[in-house]
């Protein structure tokens, strides 16, 4: 029996068991394998670490998208950074009021990898609604001139081509980007390992915009189980002003309920992050 | 670099790195194992399961005890079905309105290693308010003439040893055991993986309580992460009924919101168990 595994920081692993391996490859900027697990589906890592399952891909993919997506009153023009699966761009276009969903992912190789072997993540890249650009993240925030109602940074771990995605800076032109009631939302970690990377991203969220938290959810794949993101909006509450009783349509995870919860942080966390959320 | 390990079902599998083995024996009814881990404290495995690490600990055991002993409006005695290691027991008695903690361990040899190697939990069986007893808990649901006013179902997975716990017979039973505004909780498994079991408990507890439901926490070292509780009364609501502002002290875990929260389960786990949540 062979293993997919991952050796996450302090001496914590997790692993799926393997069927077979179906692409790898080295791009420039990291590692990019794709494999078949026996019981899981397909799994996408990037130098080493689990960025995908097909089994549970739809709790990420739908707690990044519908959270922000039911907040915004009329969400028409939405940005992704990263999120070169495809997951993120699928879910945002399940809302009919979103006219573009621009995605920039810096890596080809995983958006080619992704359409090849994970067309269920991925097949979103031929709806005429996506525009796909491969360039650098950090790049297009500064320097593009367009604005967006909703802006999600769908990014790798704070290492190798992602670490500059958790600066000032580019939060900084994130800002300039986004509508005056925008809201930003940002994968933002394990929750029982990265306080201090929290903290630290919530420090820069909050010198930017008026409202700023985090909100948490748990999914099988990503070492330690529960996970976070945060957000930041100009404008918007993410329970105050949630749009209930939205039609999207079968989910895996989200509900209303769990949208609310998401946003009710164990002791710990809480105790940690308070004097930078902004609710 | 050696690891602890367990195999999960489904091909999953998840691991501590492994300082040192302390503690390992073959009792009567399972394979007693206690390691030190190099970043997570000490850990038990009974049967090659992890059954509690001393760094994510605090979560089952306050999300077990803290959830019905805030809901209950007088606790004065609880009865502990399984807890060998202590550390439910141990929160229990932060409720100062207990007078008698009644657990009844069916292995000694687990109780015995977790007082010599785990006394951040265990150290609670020298506490004058605890009666110990090394007994089956299912003859002792049958047998005793006691009651009480919240019951705690903290057995290891329904397999060996704890099979009969997750039977109709033994629920029975537990009735029996329990006061007219009593309520009982019961370690659930887990969500991903467990929703066939977690049907069969819910249609026991629903054919003998008005009330009764599921509700979730999320620890670091119970594999895919989510986990739950099933919980079942006669008259008290869990969420109608919690007393808010008790003062129990620091926390890890629980607090009133995540109290809350944890009864708002995901689509896939809703849309599997409504039919049996009576809440």
């Amino acid at each position: 029996m062979s293993w997919i595994q991952e050796t996450y920081k302090e001496g914590l692993r997790f692993g799926l068991e393997l069927k077979a391996q179906l692409f790898s490859g080295q791009s420039d900027f990291q590692k990019v394998e794709i494999f078949e697990s026996t019981k899981h589906g397909r799994v996408l890592l990037n130098d080493d670490c689990f960025m995908l399952c097909e089994r549970d891909e739809r709790i990420y993919h739908e707690m990044m998208a519908h959270v922000p997506l039911s907040v915004h009153p009329n969400p028409r023009k939405v940005l992704i950074i990263g999120g070169g699966d495809g997951g993120t761009a699928r879910e945002v276009l399940r809302h009919s009021t979103v006219e573009k969903c621009t995605l920039v992912e810096i890596d080809k190789m995983v958006v080619d990898a992704c359409r090849e072997f994970i067309p269920s993540t991925a097949k979103v890249f031929d709806d005429p609604r996506m525009e796909t650009r491969i360039e650098d993240g950090l790049a297009f925030a500064k320097n593009s001139q367009e604005k967006f109602d909703v802006i999600l940074v769908d990014s790798t771990d704070p290492s190798g081509p992602a670490l500059s995605l958790f600066d000032h800076q580019f939060y900084a032109d994130l800002t300039q980007r986004l509508t005056d009631n925008g809201i930003i939302v940002a994968q933002g970690e394990s929750v029982f390992y990265e306080t201090e990377m929290q903290s630290k991203l919530l420090s820069i969220t909050s010198s930017l915009f008026p409202l700023t938290g985090i909100f948490n959810f748990t999914n099988m794949t990503y070492p330690g189980g529960l996970w976070s993101f945060t957000w930041a909006s100009k404008a918007l509450h993410p329970i105050k002003d949630l749009r209930a009783g939205l039609k999207l349509g079968p989910m895996f995870y989200y509900n209303e309920d769990v949208h609310r919860s998401a946003f009710n942080l164990p002791q710990f966390q809480k105790d940690a992050l308070a004097k930078w959320i902004k609710i």
